[in-house]
């Protein structure tokens, strides 16, 4: 292929901000959610897009979008790359959009200039990743991957308590017989903004991710006694907040001990009864730890939970741990790692091999075929805001890249 | 007088136990708050009883409830005892009834068995001292002793917008020109349940209060930086929730290097946005910080805010401390404690001296009369709930220390 590529006719801003109008909120930002009107009627006119590109487009049978560009030599297996449609409630332009606006604009680009690939393509619109309808994330990958089945959306309500099966068949997809699993994914790509500040600080313009981080989540309760502020010598004290104080202040100083690129969070506290002049008797707070390699967590988890334990022993309080996110790390693929580095030495842009913190589609996809995830910068790191931001060229960058990439793979 | 005190006529169980009708709960505590019915129907019954035992029994301009036992030679000078009559919401039958109870059967105890005395007696039920119904505080003993004056309780209104003089009219005080305050007080006398363990735990009977401790409360904010749980390397954050452990932790470990009977508490603390997957960018909390000394409390006070300003600075965080609370030590009258302890040395009862961490009316008192605080054990340390309670023998030994203290003084 050319070395350079005409970005004149790539329009990804303008794209995206025809993209942005379903859904758009007084806020400037976009509530795009599962099944609601605006999530039906941006599915709708993509698939027109997808038409208009010239790909075969069609639904499978819980709405997910797919536009399909057939190989001349291999129609049997798909080179599947976009990302997900919907969005938090009020959430940014970019978040999940720009993955399928790139990967529509990059086949677009790939058809026009060197007409049908040799491997099969497919553009797809994922139904659903943020779970900020039902209490159900990564539906739309989730299922394609046979990790969702259709009944384990069945009881689910959303908070007007419209039942997931319901909302389904109002947007046009009533729950069938057949599955949205498939068995004929070579790959997959996917091209998301970074939602954090790490490529931008460091002044790169695409980030190769090499693993998604795993991730726990835990509810930590402290049980002390509550007393008169002013009348409880200090000795006599069972102090749930003191206690909850040294254990975060413990928590957020050993990560670094671990190791650099582990992460740990206490993001929620509530404290009872949570009045000036009286000694907290209860203290619940989150734990959120995430890290590319189980070890790591087992061993920080152990290390700062046996620390936990000791403190409450010698206070003679009690402490109540429950984990209630438990997510594996996934590696994504070597030989695509490769090829994207490959593609990217051959351009003159800053680019870095990462860890993303959060987690995407390609999480679903990774342990499920070969798989690739490519970050471009957001602005400050803002992200599930009207504030997210993409430079423009920033979002061209990415689009190039994955032109290349796709073009490496498929032609 | 006799060394040992009948005390199968002093029925102070009985006589607590009939107070605590007026006011009370379906919880088994008692609500009686500053000028409600409850309230003034306690406060006329107990008229009435003081008028049965033979005293004087009178009214003062805002509530106060006086029964004057006059003496036989010094009569411009009265010897005051008593507590206060109002309790929080859903209170115990203990926290200032038994103060008021006390006195009036230690004066009845006297009147029977020693008749007049050479000075004035004067027991008091103090109208208010919680500040439960009104956000005022101690207006009894705070008017008697002229620190408040009318105008200060004129803007105050209740919870149901009802105004404070109004209030005062409805229970039969309708604000006049007559001044509460009084020039002929020669000393107060309380006696006070604990509202803490220490003579529990320390199987002790009374307490003599040498000083009531100071009280200095602060708000503090630190404000960080929202950012993504994952995607936020720790090196970049300003976590607001990580900063407050430092401190807090600091704070409450601090204290016993600076003095034994300090005390500090974190009540209250409030995070932003509070969602388990975000770095929180506010956290604000509460400092409350009592000792009776001054100078202990300047030194806390500035090491502990030295550290958190150094912290602040060193992480690139924003940092605001407010005090909206400044109370200062007082101390009790030392001829007063020598002649309680000597009362004390002269009953087989194990006693303490003690600092008090709660607030009384002895507090308003001390710096306008001589004044001497008792306490009695607390079960538990539980105050300001149903739950308080206080052994029947240790209410007697309440009582029997205040007649032959008063009858020391007085007769």
């Amino acid at each position: 292929m050319q070395t350079t590529i005409n970005m004149e006719t790539v329009k990804v801003e303008k794209w995206l901000n025809w993209l942005s109008c379903f859904g758009a909120t007084k806020n400037d930002g976009v509530t795009r959610l599962l099944y609601d009107d605006s999530w039906k009627t941006a599915q709708l006119a993509l698939k027109e897009k997808m038409v208009d590109v010239g790909l075969q487009a069609s639904f499978d049978s819980i709405g997910n979008l797919f536009g399909r560009l057939e190989g001349t030599e291999i129609k049997e297996k798909t080179i599947l790359t976009g990302s997900h449609i919907d969005t938090v409630v009020d959430g940014g332009k970019y978040d999940g959009a720009y993955g399928v606006i790139a990967s529509l604009l990059a086949v677009k680009y790939l058809y026009e200039h060197y007409g049908f690939p040799k491997k099969t393509i497919e553009v797809v619109s994922l139904c659903e990743e943020e779970g900020s309808r039902f209490p159900l994330a990564f539906w739309g990958s989730g299922s394609i991957t046979g990790k969702y089945k259709l009944e384990d959306s069945k009881e689910l309500k959303d908070a007007s308590s419209i039942p997931f099966h319901t909302a389904m068949e109002l947007a046009g997809f009533p729950p069938s017989n057949q599955s949205a699993a498939r068995d004929d994914i070579d790959s997959f790509i996917e091209v998301h903004i970074e939602q954090g500040a790490v490529l931008e600080k460091e002044k790169q313009s695409v980030g190769i991710v090499t693993h998604i981080v795993g991730q726990r989540r835990f509810n930590i309760k402290i049980i002390g006694e509550s007393n008169h502020a002013g009348t409880t010598p200090m000795s006599y004290r069972k102090d749930s907040m003191h206690i909850a104080s040294e254990f975060i202040a413990y928590a957020m100083n050993k990560v670094k001990e671990i190791e650099e690129s582990l992460v740990a969070t206490v993001g929620k506290l509530t404290v009872s009864p949570n009045v000036p002049n009286v000694i907290p008797n209860e203290v619940v707070f989150t734990l959120d730890v995430r890290h590319h390699q189980e070890d790591i967590l087992d061993q920080y988890c152990a290390k700062i939970f046996s620390y936990f334990e000791s403190i409450c022993l010698e206070k003679g309080a009690g402490l109540d741990i429950s984990q209630w996110v438990n997510v594996k790390p996934v590696k994504m693929d070597e030989n695509l790692i490769d090829t994207a580095d490959y593609v990217l030495q051959g351009l003159s842009l800053p680019y870095k091999k990462m860890i993303s913190g959060a987690g995407h589609d390609s999480q679903m996809f990774g342990t499920f075929c070969p798989t690739a995830l490519l970050f471009v910068p957001s602005q400050k790191g803002i992200s599930h805001s009207p504030l997210e931001f993409t430079k423009i060229e920033d979002l061209k960058n990415g689009v190039i890249v994955l032109i290349k990439l796709l073009h490496k793979l498929a032609y």
